[in-house]
């Protein structure tokens, strides 16, 4: 990947700083990529796989009307960051495809973030097959997150 | 992978059952195998990545004394089972490595699974590294998974 999660780890290392993290269409493999590195739980909290709008709804407070808008991706992270007390947290939703959904074209993705000077998102439009956007919103999340917490942490 | 996550979306979807996954050293990949096929969400709820061990306790209900062992495999399985209201639930805890835990050795995995008959545990004892121990961990609970929901279901 294009980001390095042990160089982010490290870097939350260097800042005393921990994370956490909620998904939707990357299922679970943003948080595989954060606890990939040795060492991962000095920062790596855990996360939420909220793939039903149920959980989103539930576990993590999520009120926004469509789950696939910068609205649901900024109520994803400040959810789990507070469920999970991490000082960042990111988040994930959007349409893998086959389908459309929420009326929202394939490749439409939201990442949120949120931190201690914060809550923002990030719009990705990305191209291919459903395997290929996962591994894009992936990389997009964590080249996202890289971005804040070597900016603003 | 030897379990073809596709197949076991296929399994479920047609007993109309559901499921979810609690994770510690696999970190969320066992999520995003079961993410992965096209119409996942037809059967896959979500899951909660419990890396750390008050997020075990705090979300999962884990009250067991350590986190490699069968019990707490068992609990993470139940109490995930029970707070995302699925049929069925799956779960890992181990050590990946590099180092020991709870005095276990590296390699050392309990996987949890939880469902409409009850619950139970299988231990595993893995080979390689960090990485290798967490792919095969990932494969032991799809294929526990896939032994039970097709037999027992």
């Amino acid at each position: 990947m294009l980001v390095d999660a042990t160089s982010l780890k490290d870097a939350l290392v260097s800042r005393h700083q921990t994370i956490s993290c909620a998904e939707s269409l990357t299922g679970g493999a943003v948080a595989a990529a954060l606890s990939a590195p040795a060492g991962a739980s000095a920062v790596f909290v855990g996360g939420v796989v909220s793939y039903a709008t149920a959980v989103k709804r539930s576990l993590l407070g999520v009120t926004a009307e469509s789950v696939v808008s910068a609205e649901c991706a900024e109520q994803m992270a400040a959810g789990v960051r507070s469920l999970l007390g991490s000082d960042w947290a990111v988040s994930t939703t959007g349409v893998a495809g086959p389908d459309l959904q929420d009326g929202q074209p394939v490749g439409t993705v939201f990442v949120g973030l949120s931190g201690p000077s914060g809550t923002s998102s990030v719009r990705l439009a990305l191209a291919g097959d459903r395997a290929g956007i996962r591994a894009a919103a992936v990389e997009g999340a964590l080249e996202a997150l890289a971005g804040v917490v070597t900016t603003d942490g």
